[in-house]
């Protein structure tokens, strides 16, 4: 079974959009499991503290090493094989492969910090690999953590069956999907392209693909520079 | 009032994790509010379907656009001058000056598709913004919602007070956010860097704008570019 381990000030957050849908039904198959770590429990003195102001000076408080590191080793013991993930607005960001490699394995402790900072010295001191979800700043990690989690669930055996989507296909091949119709034929005057329905998998395909190298060469052109190298390695 | 209207199979998932801590006191003091939409209320036919398969074939559902539009049309009026966001795995990235920009305007509509597509015709009918949080695929797209909800919430008058975190000035200047430290000075034998002790404000701001530089150089190469892209328009 894939164990997620959640730590958090927020554990009520937790399963919360995990609890429902396809990640619901895998926790109650007995396909992942969800442990939502309380940080207030490691807090220091009679008030718990978890945070201080930032040495130096600064807006906002960061979180303390050993009140985290606390919960770490809660939560996993050294030899605990998951990856320890931070949840932070300067990480890595996570693509589809990362998801991947995280979903094939045991499970993940993940931190959720409060998105002013946490004490440097824990993230060496606990090996945790600093992880984003995008350029923007939450209130905390924990919407960042469902959305990873979510992502991880849906490619653990038995959850998605056999079925493949177009979405994630697409983003491993390196470009956006190409666009997708569906009934009605006709919408407000808007018909389904004929090429759709011409029954020609060749010629869909081929009208597939060039929308989908299309769209990736506008609206993403980073993604669009990565998709042009890898193919032309490939080539040469 | 920020009004939030979030269109989705699943109205059971919200507020969840906006419920509690920051986002949830906001709502509770009238700074925002959170309307789900029942998307299977606007389905067709007995068994209320929401979705069909693709035209063209091809893996997993496609969700239909005139139960969307009808999803739309109930929680916005043409007239509503709220942004329309499609949370898609193929749409523009959302960083923090986006976010800043819905979070100044009157609100947003969010339509949470599944992640294997909706149809097409849909984006342009009701003039939606594509908009992912990364390069990755979800089963929905309401984790994502929560996530951007979150990051607008916290932008919103009255709900940070006046403090802002390091993290948000960070990327607005375009640089991932220097490390932090608090109490204790020592942990597990690392100590406080000396540097922000010193209590000599140029040394720890140099500090700090080094190390942030270091970081986005070694792990955000495409910040770091942009970043001195910037600098040298401003320069010349």
């Amino acid at each position: 079974m894939f164990a997620a381990s959640v730590i958090t000030l927020f554990p009520q957050m937790f399963p919360g959009p995990l609890g429902a849908s396809l990640a619901g039904r895998a926790a109650e198959d007995g396909v992942w499991s969800l442990q939502a770590v309380d940080l207030r429990q490691f807090g220091v003195g009679k008030h718990k503290r978890v945070d201080d102001t930032p040495a130096g000076g600064g807006p906002g408080m960061v979180m303390r090493a050993d009140v985290l590191a606390a919960a770490v080793d809660a939560a996993a013991t050294p030899d605990d094989p998951r990856p320890r993930l931070l949840m932070s607005a300067r990480g890595v960001p996570a693509d589809q492969a990362m998801i991947r490699q995280w979903a094939a394995g045991p499970g993940v402790v993940i931190v959720c910090g409060r998105f002013e900072g946490v004490d440097e010295r824990i993230v060496a001191a606990r090996r945790l690999e600093e992880v984003s979800i995008g350029d923007f700043v939450l209130s905390g990690g924990e919407p960042a953590a469902i959305a990873l989690l979510d992502a991880m669930v849906r490619l653990l055996p038995g959850v998605m069956g056999n079925e493949r989507s177009a979405g994630e296909e697409s983003h491993e091949a390196g470009l956006l999907e190409y666009p997708q119709y569906t009934a009605p034929a006709q919408f407000e005057g808007e018909a389904v392209p004929d090429v759709l329905r011409s029954g020609d998998h060749g010629r869909i395909n081929a009208w597939r693909r060039e929308r989908a190298e299309q769209l990736t060469r506008r609206r993403r052109p980073d993604l669009w520079a990565k998709f042009r190298g890898a193919s032309g390695e490939k080539e040469s």
